[in-house]
């Protein structure tokens, strides 16, 4: 029978050090092209449109995930892996977890790569589902002796430090102010939907990490030119979907844009990320299309004893 | 929960008179602009390429079905459908059921719509899954007296006819020529996978109608020009379909071609269909887009007993 994974599913089965260590082979194999993960396709459906991103890992599985632009609730998202060889659907899933799960699983290899090693305190500015399982995953990569938070609304940045405290066992505190959060800390963590900046480049210690989730397009991004201009190092987890950005990607046009470096080449050894523990870097999370239908195709075949 | 339909699960809870109604139901709303059926998208994956097919019926349902052409078994069709307002998964289908089971329907359709209402003895090519399930539909359309199979294939034929029989209750026999099935019959129906001709005009009794479900493509056609020129009236369920082929559809460039009808535009009365009942009508099938997940969302629908 064919495995229908629900949101309660994900998150029951899915641990975030399974989900880092795939996400990491994910971009390794991006990296060396046994990934394919070409550009999206969309149709037009009058009122909405429905987008598919499709994966395949050569000789595993091939799979895709599919959303719409309808105007409905979200939690509608399918992602379907079929086995390579036989075309037998693996797995299915259905819902909202396994997308933000894998950002998250991305961002703790991105963190495990480019953070300095002796990273342990964490500033975060957001407080949903991506700010989450960021959190989820980089406490996995490094040991977090304090996470500072902040978002405008001030219930709901309590209340999501008391549930990082609960739930991930962190010690999690909600900040006053954006600046409080981040000032200092060597992870910072940014997952908004702010199209105007959210901090200020000052803030950032020297040998800061940080993490961009959010909107990273010229004239619309939650960091300002004043972070890229203090970056020294800037990397992506792919080159191509920043370079589909329109309006483009805010790098465009600076020293660290002709700089830009994939993930995938850091972690293989074939580009310079961090060099020194004064440089600031700063990774800029784009979701790697084909990593929802790695991850699935990865959590099925572990719950069948594949792996 | 959602429901995620199996082929064993399409086989018994498809009614052959519900598919054929619903079909019409799809067909006319393709044709007033309420069943958006977009050209399908893919992406090339290295050794294959996942295509999609999407649909939607305006203020009921969103959906799609995917297919690959990697060299797989086959049977690793996916059709997914949403609800139109809260974007909910409302049902899957997996497998190879569906696909056939609507273009049979639709078929059925067709022969309700272009046959002359007499029409009782009906000749088949082919002996696959196309073959069967427009049998299964035009019974519940004419009464068949007779019906005459044949295939190149001698035990396949035999063992077909046999089935059609036990399992359609259809007065079915195998012949041991195309001519002696095809050869004055009031349905013809022309279900290979043969790019050359199969059948000659000649054997085609006046007031006969013809569906081609086969190869229809300049220099690749299960029939020939001279069944294209003896055609009086020329209906297809996708003109938009018949216009992407490439090689060129074979009615282009013929008389036939500038008055290919949709059968939407028959349906609905906006069209002449046959017009008398010595006329030779030929019925293009190429299986409109959309109509999976309109077959899936109708069939869900009743088991829930919204239809």
């Amino acid at each position: 029978m064919v495995d229908v994974l629900t949101d309660a599913d994900i998150t029951a089965r899915l641990q975030p050090a399974a989900a880092v260590g795939w996400m990491r082979e994910a971009i390794l194999a991006a990296h060396e092209g046994r990934l394919h993960t070409p550009p999206r396709v969309s149709t037009d459906l009058g009122d909405g449109r429905l987008v598919f991103t499709t994966g395949a890992l050569t000789g595993e599985w091939f799979g895709y995930r599919s959303y719409d632009s309808f105007d409905t609730e979200p939690g509608s998202q399918v992602v379907v892996v079929h086995d390579w060889s036989t075309g037998a659907v693996r797995g299915i899933a259905l819902g909202n977890e396994l997308g933000p799960r894998r950002v998250g699983a991305i961002g703790g290899v991105a963190v495990d790569a480019l953070a300095n090693p002796d990273a342990t305190t964490l500033g975060l500015i957001g407080t949903g589902a991506q700010a989450w399982t960021q959190l989820w995953a980089i406490a996995t990569v490094r040991p977090l002796s304090s996470v500072a938070i902040f978002s405008r609304d001030q219930v709901r940045r309590t209340a999501f430090a008391a549930r990082v405290s609960a739930e991930l066992g962190l010690p999690a505190v909600a900040v006053e102010s954006a600046r409080d959060a981040v000032e200092g800390r060597d992870i910072v963590v940014l997952a908004t939907n702010s199209p105007v900046p959210v901090i200020e480049a000052e803030w950032i210690a020297p040998g800061a990490y940080v993490t961009t989730l959010g909107p990273k397009q010229v004239g619309r991004a939650e960091f300002g030119p004043d972070l890229v201009a203090r970056a020294d190092v800037a990397v992506t987890d792919s080159i191509a979907q920043t370079s589909a950005y329109d309006p483009p990607f805010i790098l465009v046009g600076s020293p660290q844009h002709d700089r830009l470096t994939s993930l995938g080449a850091v972690l293989a050894g074939d580009a310079p990320g961090r060099t020194g523990a004064e440089q600031t870097v700063i990774f800029c999370s784009v979701g790697l299309a084909g990593t929802e239908a790695y991850l699935l195709a990865r959590l099925v075949d572990s719950a069948h004893g594949v792996q």
